[in-house]
C-alpha cells in the first residue's frame, strides 16, 4: 500500500514464501546469519571498539524490572569504529558516518605513506543492508569524499589506508572536494603544524530550507542501489590545543556544491552551537569537562 | 557563506562576541553547562538507563594506542531511554525516536490507568538543542503521534504517562493517527490478548522517491523552531510469542498521510528486510539468537 513512487527497497527479491521461515529454512538462515555474526565478532576482536558496539545482546536495565522488554535485542545502537587514524560513528540509515574524529600533529603529518597504495573499500564491519559500495558512487556525479582526510595520516600506511573505508566517505561535489574543501583540509594541517595538537571532527549535515509553500523541508539526494545519502552540507570542527594550554575552537560549514576558492575560509566559520543544533551532536560540554580555558572563533571575533 | 535559503539555526541569537569565551565568561558558561550535566546525571540516577547513555566521557579504546583521539569526548552516541513502558533510542537530529520497543500481554493491557491524567511533556533528559517542545507541534497541522501507544499501558499510570514524553512522539497526519494507525494499534493489542507476549517496535521512516529528474531524493518536512522531522512513513514490527513457543513476525509500514480505513491491515504488511534496509535497524539477527522457530508473515503468506 505504499504509493508507487515511494521506494521501500527489498533488494533481495525473495519470493514471499522464502520469508516464511520453517524449521529447515530458518535453521539455514540462522547459520548464515550466525556466520555473519562470527565475522562481526572477529572484527571486534581485531579492532579496538568500545563496548557500545558489542551491545548486541540485551543489556541489563537496572531497576526497571522490565528486562523482558529487550528479550529480542535492541534493533540499533551507536556503531562506533576505532581505527588507526580515527574514531567514527556510523549512521546505518544514511550509509555513511555521523561524525569522524582525528588527532593531527607534527608526527601524524610526517611520513612517507603513499596514497597510491590505497583504494576505496567497502566496510565489511557494517551489515550489508546498510553498507555503501563503490558501485553506489559510480556514475553518480559525486566524488567519494573523505571525512577524515587521507593526507592527514602520512605517519602510517595503515592509518592512511583506513581513511579509504567507505564508512569514512560521503558523496561530495567534485569541485568542492578538489578545491575549497581541500583547502580547508590543508589549512587544518597548517594549524596542526603550528599547534600542539589539532582534533578534527568532520561530518555531514542535512539542513532544512523553506520552500515556496512557506514550510521547511529537508531534502537530499540518495545514490546507488544502497541509497547512500548525499549531505546538503559538511561541517568541520577544529579543536586546537595550543602550546600555552589554551584550547581554541574553530567550526566551519560548507555547502555540498561548488564553492569559489577565492572566498576566504574564515567566511565559512559558524558558531559551534549552530552545528550542535543541526547535527544532533554536542562538542562544547565535552570540551568544558577538560578545560575552562576555551576560546571559540567565529567570523566576527577572529582577532 | 550558506545560501540564504539554508537554515543553520542558532536559536539563541548571541552577539558574536559572547561566543569568544574569555576566562570569565568561559567559567560562567562552564557552570551553566555543568549544571545541565548534573541534571542529566540526576536523571540517569532516576531512570534506569543502560551504560551506553552514560558514556559521556572518553571510553577506553583498548589496543588502539590512540586513546588521545577521544580526549575531548565523542560528540554523539546512542541515546537510550528505558522507561516504565518502553525502551527507546533517541535521534537527536530528528528530535524524535529512532525506535521504541514495548512488551504487550494480558497484564499490561488490563488496568484502570486514565489517559485524562496524562499530558504531553518535553523530555528534559534530552539536551535542549535537540528536544521537541509542544510549541513545535502547535499550528503545524500534525498530531503528536505516539510511537509506544498510550492505550497499551493501562496496567500502570506511570507507564501510560511515560508514553507522553515528546521523545516517544512524532508528527503524524491526524487522519492516519486517529484511524488506520489507531486500528493497527488496536490490532496489536488484540494479538497480545491471544498470544503469550507481543513485542512491538515502532519507528519513523524517511523513504526516498524518484523525482522528475530521474534521481532519488529523501524529502521530509520539519516543524517548529526546533525543526522536528516529519516522517514520510511509520513502521511497526510485531514479534509474537505464541503459547506453543513459536515466534511469529509481522511487519507493517504506513505512509504518514490519510489512509482509507477500509483497506485491510494485511495490505500494509511488508518483508521485514525492507524495514531493516530503510531504517538502518536489524531485527531478524537478534531474534534468531533467541530462537530458530521463527515465522515471518508477509502479505503473500498470511495463511
Amino acid at each position: 500500500m505504499l504509493g508507487a513512487r515511494w521506494v521501500l527497497r527489498a533488494r533481495w527479491v525473495l519470493p514471499a514464501a522464502s520469508l516464511a521461515l520453517g524449521a529447515g529454512l530458518g535453521a539455514a538462515l540462522a547459520t548464515r546469519r550466525g556466520s555473519q555474526s562470527d565475522e562481526a565478532e572477529g572484527l571486534l576482536a581485531r579492532l579496538p571498539v568500545v563496548p557500545v558496539v558489542a551491545a548486541a545482546g540485551p543489556p541489563a536495565l537496572p531497576g526497571s524490572g522490565r528486562v523482558e522488554l529487550t528479550k529480542y535485542g535492541l534493533p540499533g545502537l551507536a556503531q562506533l569504529r576505532s581505527r588507526e587514524s580515527y574514531v567514527l560513528c556510523y549512521d546505518p540509515r544514511s550509509r555513511s558516518a555521523l561524525w569522524v574524529v582525528e588527532q593531527l600533529n607534527r608526527e601524524t603529518l610526517s611520513g612517507t605513506s603513499d596514497r597510491g597504495d590505497c583504494e576505496f573499500l567497502e566496510d565489511d564491519s557494517v551489515h550489508e543492508y546498510h553498507r555503501a559500495t563503490n558501485a553506489d558512487y559510480r556514475g553518480s556525479g559525486f566524488d567519494r569524499g573523505h571525512l577524515a582526510a587521507a593526507a592527514n595520516h602520512k605517519w602510517s600506511q595503515k592509518a592512511m589506508r583506513d581513511t579509504f573505508y567507505l564508512s569514512n566517505i560521503a558523496p561530495q561535489d567534485p569541485h568542492l572536494n578538489q578545491h575549497a574543501w581541500n583547502n580547508l583540509e590543508k589549512y587544518s594541517r597548517g594549524l596542526a603544524r603550528s599547534n600542539k595538537n589539532v582534533y578534527v571532527c568532520t561530518g555531514p549535515l542535512y539542513l532544512p530550507r523553506m520552500e515556496a509553500d512557506g514550510k521547511m523541508y529537508v531534502k537530499y539526494q540518495v545514490i546507488g542501489k544502497n541509497n547512500v545519502a548525499v549531505p546538503t552540507h559538511f561541517f568541520k570542527v577544529l579543536i586546537l590545543e595550543k602550546e600555552s594550554g589554551e584550547i581554541e575552537l574553530r567550526s566551519y560549514v560548507m555547502p555540498n556544491s561548488p564553492v569559489d576558492e577565492k572566498i576566504p575560509l574564515e567566511r565559512f566559520l559558524v558558531p559551534i552551537e549552530s552545528i550542535e543544533r543541526a547535527s544532533g551532536l554536542l562538542f562544547v560540554p565535552n570540551i568544558l569537562k577538560r578545560t575552562s580555558n576555551l576560546k571559540a572563533i567565529t567570523a566576527g571575533n577572529k582577532h
